[in-house]
């Protein structure tokens, strides 16, 4: 197909088409002329992949891009594979971060460790999504909004029920994996967090309707 | 304090503390001089929920100027408090969406309706957040990720622990009310989506541990 009918198939303008195709987000089509070029249903289904990694995800372009790496070239090892795809979930930021010296004596990331480990799980206060998490508690603070630990572990035993379902939708094949881990993820976090705003109305009606005496 | 002192406690520019102040999201301080004036406390906290805002938060200025303007206009009555609160985490494009006429036969509208209704929740096709649900659900099958509805129901049942915990930890005043509903949520949004990352990597090591057999 033309790219007027990828645009078409799509929903995006020919020109986003075009930065995509510049930006190596899609690789590009058959050239039949030097100004034309023939798409397939893979170009259609990498950009509505790249319009829903910036759209509903809201990801950067440098992100869609390592996540699209990895999903190029997934590791051939299914234990690979998963380390694979949480790292492709960091920013870039946490990914050079690196291993610090000392295990700062700092109060968030302590807390981090304890929430982790009040649930049982392994905890490395090394751990770049254990350090988010530190740094989650710690911009809360500073904005004046407490969390108790009984909160945090509501918080932690809803974690666990949403990452048992996620980890048993995981297709067996290597490539679907890491997909459904990555691309899986980051789309299914808007739901979550939109579930919760309307569990949240629904908690504070049954709340409200409860008599106050 | 001046404001290189506001800056310092602050962790931020002067150059930011004054874009802030110029698009009035922190009130000016009392001038001592036509290019001096002091601040306070109220300053510091006020420029740290700005912060904590725009930068762990993720939020636009135009949706941190909703936030604030809400948090210092608090309804009088708790239940329009609540309602506002909700209407504040909004979107702009969601606030003036308008209720559309017909029951439009979207099948994701559809999908989302019943996996609030499947929890025994108040469901609402013409609600915000419910078309938020079903816009999410269509940008996940645009992007090839199949979400079973027993998956769903997990989020949906978890969402319910954290808002349960969430609802329980809102205090009696009006003003901590407002503050903890809107900046309470939105602080902890990336709490709860760090935690499953964590979780995913605890679940699917337990999984991986499992016999093959």
């Amino acid at each position: 197909m033309r790219i007027s009918m990828l645009a078409e198939r799509t929903g995006l303008p020919v020109a986003t088409l075009k930065y995509y195709l510049r930006e190596g987000l899609v690789p590009p089509g058959i050239a039949t002329a030097r100004t034309q070029a023939l798409y397939d249903e893979a170009h259609v289904a990498r950009v509505l992949l790249v319009r829903a990694l910036t759209e509903s995800a809201s990801l950067s372009l440098a992100a869609v891009r390592q996540v699209l790496a990895v999903l190029d070239d997934p590791p051939a090892s299914r234990h690979d594979l998963l380390g694979a795809a949480q790292h492709a979930l960091l920013t870039d930021e946490e990914r050079s971060a690196g291993t610090p010296g000392a295990p700062a004596a700092d109060p968030w990331l302590s807390r981090a460790a304890a929430v982790v480990a009040a649930r049982g799980w392994y905890c490395d206060t090394d751990d770049p999504l254990v350090r988010r998490l530190a740094e989650g508690l710690r911009a809360a603070d500073a904005a004046d909004v407490t969390i108790s630990d009984e909160h945090l572990d509501a918080y932690a035993r809803a974690s666990e029920t949403i990452a048992d379902a996620d980890v048993a939708s995981v297709p067996a094949d290597a490539a679907g994996a890491m997909r459904q881990v990555v691309v899986g993820t980051l789309l299914t976090d808007p739901l979550i967090l939109t579930l919760r705003r309307i569990a949240q109305q629904q908690a504070s009606d049954t709340a409200a309707a409860r008599p106050t005496s």
